[in-house]
């Protein structure tokens, strides 16, 4: 191990405890991009980043205004203009908390139990923005990098960053770089280091079904007025076939499918679905017949209702025949499948399949492309390196479930691909009441990045 | 018209503002009975009403507990043993006001705007159990009656009255009586008299799907782990057939159909589909085919969602798979269906459909049967001569399409059948946000009950 890959990585151990405490001020910031309530913590948690950019050595740091949430951005470009530059994504805003009851201590109040830090955000993705920061901190605190360094965090990532792509393209040369660290992806189990080489994309609606102009008697009149709760029901089951296909028109039309190298590489992913099982506590796993737990979530798409409501929910009963419903659905998609194609296909399932009783509205909110990185890269051979250093163990190769919509942007507005990685575990309950961090894996994390950070010297010094 | 039953319209005419201020003031409380937050309202309505009671000459007025919300009794026996005895049936609770921010007025402040009066109750039924307390009032004003009169007003109506059935059992003997006047079955159309002569049965249940113990991201599992809102809503939308008859296995069994005589004279009922289909606002009607409006509404069971919900329902969007989903689901029975084989069916459903991949219970709320009663009877004739007395028109028989699970009751605890009517308006907004009540038309119900009454008296005295 080279001198200064030793001091950063003693400067890193060293640190840890004062690591700690920062990211706890920053968890205690409830920056929750999805409800307007939040704007001010928001705010707060972009002034607290510059403030700590400005403290590890970046310039030019600025919360810079989009259509929605700031983005925080800094910059140290030292290395000059022949150098490659290495530019950090990462989100500091957070998922709602709710359902809050569910939480056993504070979600905005971070706690640590048996090894783990209990907060909303800890592992998605404050903790892993902060490792990135950290890591950086420790490397530069050993001398100057022979390559530049841009941060770029947004605050709509848990929104499905809506205003992240204009964004980019209005500061296009700003935030020019050779290739991104995107630590938001997580790994595949525990102690298993990851680099994810494929991301679902996604598509996001509300459908909205109105029966009558206002709730009426179901007694008065149940049996000759359509009642848009059982229509929207309707709809939403016919979304499936019975062998769990998606039924929308050309959904499948540009999904690629995986061939049997793809699924013999996947096959050796060390992967206990038992294991899986009992963490979800469902009774069985479900889904299109033919293919594995990974395949499913890693190279299929689906369609999920995230929410649903009509009508009353209270106590008791309300013999209400309701004048509307209304259901939030996601769809994930894997390459090559186009958005604006979904929307399509739902609006014709709408048209063709609502039964003319009722009217009814598709509202499209967002839609991101899946994206495919290529694992021979440097940046990922760099990574992979890195990873082993401090695991003992090459890192798996997984192709991701989740959505990381601002990765299909860095690659269509800046040119750029992303070498995601990331520390949170499985079983971190991210989106979850009682999200956490596992502590050690954390500190694991940080050193990863170092050693990421020093390899990437050695590439390019 | 009879000295004293000219003195008894008299009497009403020169109270009727003094009979609206009373109204208001009970109207001013918000006794809603499915929502345990208001009980002490509950309470407060039971104590305005038996004040009214004892003030009118009722004795032996008592709250009387009941395992729910109490029931208001009241009598006067002066008839003695062997005249006939009448029930006044009636409830004090009324439907949640929700959604509040729909009503142009304050729903538990009473306002009078173009000849009605809005606020939560006034139709259904503080105005009609004020209107039988009036006329009986204005009745016992002229002097004392040849028949015997009990009052049992509950308070859990709205919320399917599930202790009547016990407390009725229990107090048997205080509660005997000879035929029961029911104001609660409202008019077929605006200035159209009406009694009712069959009840659609009800029965309730809650079904709740659970899929994972906790909402998952739903890019980490989405496609291998069953949503359970999509699971719900696909179950829903198979509890209808493409004709849209319901699928419970036996459903129909035990349904009276409907005969070409019956049919000829619900046909003759007055009925302009089209203004009922503009006041509910759908885009048109729905239901199974071959069947009338009324023929749906009266003679045909139904299954509607009352309330579903599951899920993220704030603003913007959360990717999460839910954990459960919950629906509040009624069915409206006819002659001759037994709720009990309905909860069978429900059950057998789901098991036969409900996938694998979830667990499910079906909670069973109530269930009450349909009501039919005899045309014929001195007390229904006596009802039809007042009503026709006041409009200038025979009243038209009715099958109702709402539920009154008392009526039941009171046919198998009481072995007494019910007269049904009622000043409630189709353009009332009953159970709906801006519920009325016309006032012309109370007044002209007031002097219908006193017109009942008196013809009483001439069958009785």
């Amino acid at each position: 191990m080279g001198v200064n890959r030793e001091k950063s990585i003693t400067f890193a151990k060293e640190n840890r405890s004062g690591f700690l405490d920062e990211l706890k001020e920053l968890l205690r910031i409830p920056s929750i991009s999805t409800d307007p309530a939040f704007e001010k913590d928001i705010r707060r948690a972009a002034e607290w980043l510059r403030t700590k950019l400005d403290r590890i050595g970046m310039v030019n740091v600025q919360i810079m205004a989009t259509k929605g949430h700031p983005v925080v951005y800094g910059e140290n470009l030292n290395a000059g203009v022949d150098a490659p530059t290495m530019m950090v994504y990462g989100h500091y805003d957070v998922q709602p908390a709710d359902p809050v009851e569910l939480w056993e201590s504070g979600a905005f109040e971070p706690e640590e139990r048996n090894g783990n830090l209990y907060a909303r955000g800890s592992s998605d993705m404050k903790g892993q923005v902060m490792a990135s920061i950290f890591a950086i901190e420790a490397v530069m605190s050993q001398g100057a990098l022979p390559y530049n360094i841009k941060f770029m965090l947004e605050g709509e990532e848990e929104h499905t960053s809506p205003n992240l792509e204009p964004f980019m393209k209005e500061h296009k040369d700003l935030l020019a770089c050779d290739f991104i660290l995107n630590p938001d992806a997580g790994m595949f189990a525990a102690d298993i280091p990851t680099i994810t080489y494929s991301l679902r994309g996604i598509c996001s609606f509300e459908v909205h079904v109105q029966g009558p102009t206002q709730d009426l008697h179901s007694g008065m009149h149940g049996g000759a007025v359509r009642n848009p709760a059982n229509e929207l029901a309707r709809l939403i089951g016919g979304m499936h076939d019975e062998e769990w296909k998606v039924t929308l028109k050309g959904f499948y039309d540009r999904v690629r499918i995986i061939d049997d190298k793809e699924r013999a590489e996947l096959a050796r992913l060390p992967l206990d679905e038992d294991a899986i099982l009992r963490e979800i506590g469902a009774p069985k796993f479900w889904g299109e017949p033919g293919y594995t737990y990974l395949e499913k979530v890693g190279t299929r798409p689906t369609l999920d209702v995230n929410g649903i409501i009509s009508g009353y929910n209270g106590e008791g009963m309300k013999t209400v025949l309701p004048s509307k419903a209304t259901a939030k659905i996601t769809t994930r998609l894997v390459a090559d499948q186009e958005p604006d194609e979904v929307y399509e296909g739902l609006k014709m399932y709408m048209e063709e399949n609502a039964d003319a009783s009722v009217t009814w509205t598709v509202n499209y909110l967002q839609g991101n492309k899946a994206s495919m990185s290529n694992r021979d890269s440097d940046e990922i051979q760099a990574m992979s390196k890195a990873l082993e250093s401090v695991w003992g163990m090459r890192p798996v190769f997984n192709p991701g479930g989740g959505t990381i919509p601002a990765v299909g942007y860095m690659k269509e507005v800046l040119g750029a691909e992303s070498v995601l990685t990331g520390f949170s575990r499985p079983d971190d309950n991210i989106h979850s009441p009682n999200e956490k961090l596992h502590l050690s894996t954390w500190y694991k994390g940080i050193d990863s990045l170092i050693h990421f950070l020093e390899n990437l010297k050695e590439i390019h010094g």
